[in-house]
């Protein structure tokens, strides 16, 4: 017994030492090497009760019988009598066992993808129930039940109920039909449509398994710029073999609607969505995809924004637009899901204005399956942007939320930045719709103003690359999404620790320590790239490191100057009523903070004041002085950061420490090219010295303006 | 003890049903599953002696240390004394043991490269050598004996002596520094320029080890249409990265050089080669390489060919261009590899014709330095092509072999072609330079002439596809292109042989039918793609599928219809005397088989012949039902090898067996397409039917013709 115990042990190390790809992302189902807490799992868990009479019910138990056997290195079998330590799975309809203990009240309280998991007694048997109303419910609750025990969790004692607060809960992928991905860090589109719907790749599987397991329900596989040649037959049937492929995991799929395809695909001679001629070809499209696709999600659309075409060019407004897509899916409960990112060079309005301006008059025209998705803030998911104004201020309309998870602004694939206290810090944002309270969150689930849909967007930051997302630790954003998306009252901390149990180790220096990380990476990257409220003064195009002088794109509001607005008395955008009062779409007490120098947080002071240099901020400093701590701040935090990791490599393998300690330097070195050539910039207009106390430039500012980078990735 | 055996048999089976993706090459070194040879192994192997004093010598031991535990399911100690046995690992300078067994002589005869494996006795005890003279010789030695591992080889009576026959073994890759690969089908290039030089990812590594392990010894990094920026101090600095990754494994690293370069990166007015500023600019540039890399390997030049700028802007001939660069990298002890695919479309002569007639001029006017590298036929990588007549007509001038073993006309990315089959049949081929016996393999080599430099290069497979190559078979053709540079004796079914044991199984019943299917795969791909000597009848742009009817091409010699020349009468490219004459360009004795309509091998007849639809060929069918035999044949065996491989589900684990299983699906569905494609066009010439045993096509003409990928991959 010593033995075989020593070999096992032996075989096990050996096991554990090979480098890891991360290819596994959270879905490990290592072995749980607590001893004693593996024993008393294969003391809870001795059996499966599992009718899988559904492609769902069935992808749910084989990946429940699958990773049992890994996390507790031993087959779980399936029995049809109920013996101590049976998980019982499955729905009413699915499950007597389910449809004798749960009230009808207690299961449809569920709704369509809630469940419960709870450990009780049957027959004088301990089991584990993991039920639900619907089929997906079933398979969200064995994902939850394998978290915890990855996470270590104890399941002798559960009595959990999770409804997910957003219904859909959505990856957009910025991808191109040639694989390119615009904003993409992480190789190409794993969508490889070239040998699609023949050939199955492995990841299509793995990703619906990743999506499954922290409940997201859908993916826009297409760009926003969107290529009509997506809605052909020879694209629908690879379409179709996606959405097969996703199906058993709850996942619809969403393709993005180029608005002239009528033109491009049909020969029509307009694309007006008045025009009967359109909204039939729009019609005839609708009933040709869910020929294929039955479950089709619907339509995200991009139209008249940074050159797209949209109803506008028809003299029609986006409600026009949406409708008519609206009333083509309607037959089939497609939605519509109409992007309010535009903004438009001929309107002199500041750029923070133009979504609100355009959308607001709408609220009340779109039909019942539409809905809006907003970015959440009002330009372009810098790294810290107040909630946008529009949040709040269409309460006839279901507002989808849109976040950014990969890292176009926030340091792109080698910053170690989570974004979940980013998500979290507006969704509890407060718009004051009715009063204090009104927070974002619960305009975007639809309790404010009583909508049944609601939604959730993520911009995927998933590509080819081996790990999926390139940096390692980019897949917690992916994962943060998912369960800020399930339930937006989880913290943070909460869901990084989840995160990196799964991921990682469940050793508790390491979470301990990689928690902190994660939790100082996100306010690390706002200091050291855009600190008190900077915004937009990244690199031309690619959007790759600093360029706050630049000012020769084509239309004034893609330049650095444009935001910063920096001259010799100060900096900052000045959206009081004095300057372009944005600040007036704001509801009054929302605004109000924001108004004043002496109110307005400092993290958001350039958003909305041009503040003078020697202006004194609460820290006792002035302005240029705390421009100064915060940049420093910053490369401070990653500097830490790196001590931190650096401690950590007992607790990971070689691979992985080795990829994140090589990103985190990456990330000061550009860190401080952040500093630097935005100190020396603003410098030419404070005329003030940096303090002594910080680290002096290494180049000049001419050396920084100097630098191109002709193939960074990301240009789609 | 039973106990801990099972125990041992129940982790091992859950390791090995698995899901296999693929990374791990033929570098997979799992634990021996035959038992008996496992015992005797461990009686074999019980110490390594291994004094590693240099890069090289430490990455052969710990590859020979890691690998061995692996195989042997057993950590197998280092010792400083010999026991039965050692392995004992070395070079003279390295090893006192090598020192004082071998001879001198029979150490030097091994040259920088060789190496011995003997097993002997040293005092009494039993002990494996693996000896060489260079440290290189050692890392391949032990490459070498892990191979005879893994593929289940005794190892108690070893006497093997190996010498690379050619000296210069490449991997060439068209990448691009946009991450896009030129002809590239396996995703994009696994060079990320832009995390270089600080992030090593891990494929670095594991690509210098699988090249090492088949003694593949420098890589020329970037696309021969190439990039002058990759020359720029930015890129060197990157390229210096993989350099130092590359080194203890044995490889050197190249460049492309554009030729424009001194224009486009120093500002000069011309890059004429006999301008002293230009050749002073490629000096200076050739010092500061190798103050970065001192033992860069030289640049790969392609010009005056497809575009790129060449000598001949500038009046001056390839060999004015070749000796300026081979002058600026000889105190480097640099090389110019120097490309021979150039033809001109302002030249009426036939394209097979012309790289013979720029380059046979220039025969003894190159430094010593520069090799020609020539495609290993006159057009371009056809599925058959007869072996290039610049082979034996250049005798002054090392020739280096160019090989492609990327797909760009073998089925891409998705078909099954195993090319060893094809490497073999040119380099056999006899060129009658000094009469029979003057093969392709001997002027390669530089026996023939007495080169001191020697070259082979095969254009990269690779890509960022998790299993390196797409398909999991294209890893053969990069296998087998290492084998065959190493030693082109070796016989394509005996490096199918090791291949398969290494990549999948040992099972004798598996290794014998997938290497007959491997064996198979090159004639069906002939067959149902270019059978009976048709070339260059594929796809405009992205070369995908057949086109036989194109002919809008910018210029002649890219439209398939002046390479098959059908017509009322027949179809074929006579190049006899009658015709364009290019058979002249063989020695009399090469040609002569090709003379004839009688003498020609069926497989080159429609390379030198334009025959009859009514000829009646050796099979008594006349050439149009031979055309549809051929055509049919090729869709047989891509069907036998589909029914051959789902045999083979239960000695592969699922993933591998599932991906061959659809990419052979799309192979033969690929096939069909070529077939009916084919004949319905030649069927407008001939105007005889297919006869009837023969599948009928499914489609028209018109819709064959209709096709259009303007997303398929490769285009860079």
């Amino acid at each position: 017994m010593k033995k075989s115990f020593l070999i096992i042990l032996f075989l096990t190390s050996f096991y554990f030492s090979h480098a890891d790809d991360g290819y596994r992302l959270w879905l490990r189902y290592d072995k749980i090497d607590d001893a004693k807490l593996l024993a008393q799992y294969n003391k809870d868990i001795a059996g499966i009760k599992f009718n899988s009479v559904s492609l769902i019910l069935q992808a749910a138990k084989e990946e429940l019988l699958k990773d049992l056997q890994s996390l507790l290195d031993k087959k779980i079998p399936e029995q049809k009598l109920i013996i101590n330590g049976s998980i019982i799975a499955g729905t009413p309809a699915s499950s007597i066992d389910v449809k004798n203990f749960f009230s009808v009240n207690e299961i449809n309280d569920l709704g369509d993808e809630g469940f419960i998991i709870r450990t009780t007694s049957v027959n004088n048997k301990k089991v584990i129930f993991i039920a639900a109303k619907n089929d997906a419910g079933v398979l969200y609750g064995v994902f939850h039940f394998l978290r915890l025990l990855q996470t270590h969790q104890p399941v002798y004692k559960l009595t959990i109920t999770s409804i997910p607060k957003i219904k859909l809960r959505l990856l957009n992928h910025w991808d191109n039909l040639n694989r390119s991905v615009e904003r993409g860090y992480a190789g190409i589109s794993i969508w490889n449509w070239h040998t699609l719907p023949d050939y199955i790749d492995q990841p299509y599987i793995d990703y619906a398994r990743a999506n499954a397991s922290v409940g997201i329900n859908g993916t826009v596989l297409t760009n926003v710029n969107a290529n009509s040649l997506v809605l052909t037959k020879d694209y629908l049937i690879k379409v179709k073999a996606l959405a097969d492929v996703f199906r058993p995991y709850g996942i619809k799929v969403y393709l993005t609607a180029r608005f002239s395809s009528p033109i491009e695909l049909g020969h029509l001679k307009t694309a007006d969505p008045l025009d009967s001629l359109v909204r039939e070809w729009w019609k005839q499209k609708a009933n040709e995809i869910y020929s294929y696709i039955p479950d089709f999600g619907g339509f995200l659309v991009k139209a008249n924004s940074e050159g797209q075409p949209g109803p506008q060019n028809y003299g029609r407004t986006h409600a026009d637009g949406a409708n008519m897509l609206a009333d083509a899916l309607a037959p089939h409960k497609g939605v519509v899901i109409w992007r309010a990112f535009v903004y438009s060079n001929e309107t002199p309005t500041d750029r923070f204005k133009q979504a609100f301006n355009e959308f607001n008059p709408l609220d009340g025209k779109f039909k019942k399956n539409v809905l809006v998705q907003v970015k959440n803030g009002p330009i372009d998911f810098q790294p810290r942007e107040p909630f946008s104004p529009l949040f709040g201020a269409m309460p006839q309309t279901p507002l989808m939320m849109e976040f950014q998870l990969t890292q176009e602004y926030l340091g792109q694939g080698t910053h170690l930045v989570y974004e979940a206290l980013l998500f979290k810090e507006v969704l509890n944002a407060d718009t004051y719709e009715y009063g204090k309270g009104s927070t974002v969150a619960k305009v975007i689930d639809g309790s404010l103003d009583n909508h049944e849909l609601s939604g959730m967007a993520g911009v995927s930051n998933i590509g080819n690359d081996i790990n999926w997302t390139g940096h390692p630790f980019g897949q917690a954003n992916w994962y943060a999404f998912g369960r800020i998306a399930w339930d937006y009252n989880l913290s943070a901390a909460t869901i990084a620790d989840e995160w990196i149990r799964q991921t990682f180790s469940n050793n508790k220096n390491f979470v301990d320590t990689v928690k902190k990380m994660m939790i100082a990476s996100r306010e690390a990257v706002v200091n050291y790239m855009t600190p008190l409220g900077l915004h937009h003064i990244m690199g031309y195009g690619n959007h790759y490191g600093p360029a706050p002088w630049y000012n020769k794109a084509p239309r004034a509001d893609w330049n650095p100057v444009y935001f910063h607005r920096a001259d010799s008395i100060g900096i900052g955008f000045d959206r009081t009523e004095k300057g372009s009062d944005a600040l007036a779409q704001y509801k009054p007490e929302a605004a109000k903070k924001f108004e004043t120098l002496a109110t307005c947080p400092d993290k958001f002071l350039l958003w909305f004041h041009h503040v003078p240099w020697t202006y004194k901020l609460k820290s006792g400093r002035n302005l240029w002085d705390e421009l100064c701590y915060k940049y420093n701040e910053g490369v401070d935090t990653v500097r830490w950061m790196q001590s931190a990791w650096n401690n950590m490599k007992k607790y990971v393998d070689d691979q992985r420490f080795n990829e994140v300690r090589m990103l985190l330097s990456i990330q000061e070195k550009e860190a401080i090219w952040w500093r630097n050539a935005c100190l020396l910039y603003f410098q030419t207009f404070s005329k003030m010295p940096v303090p002594m106390q910080y680290e002096k430039p290494d180049h000049t500012l001419e050396y920084y303006e100097s630098l191109k980078f002709p193939y960074a990735p990301g240009n789609g």
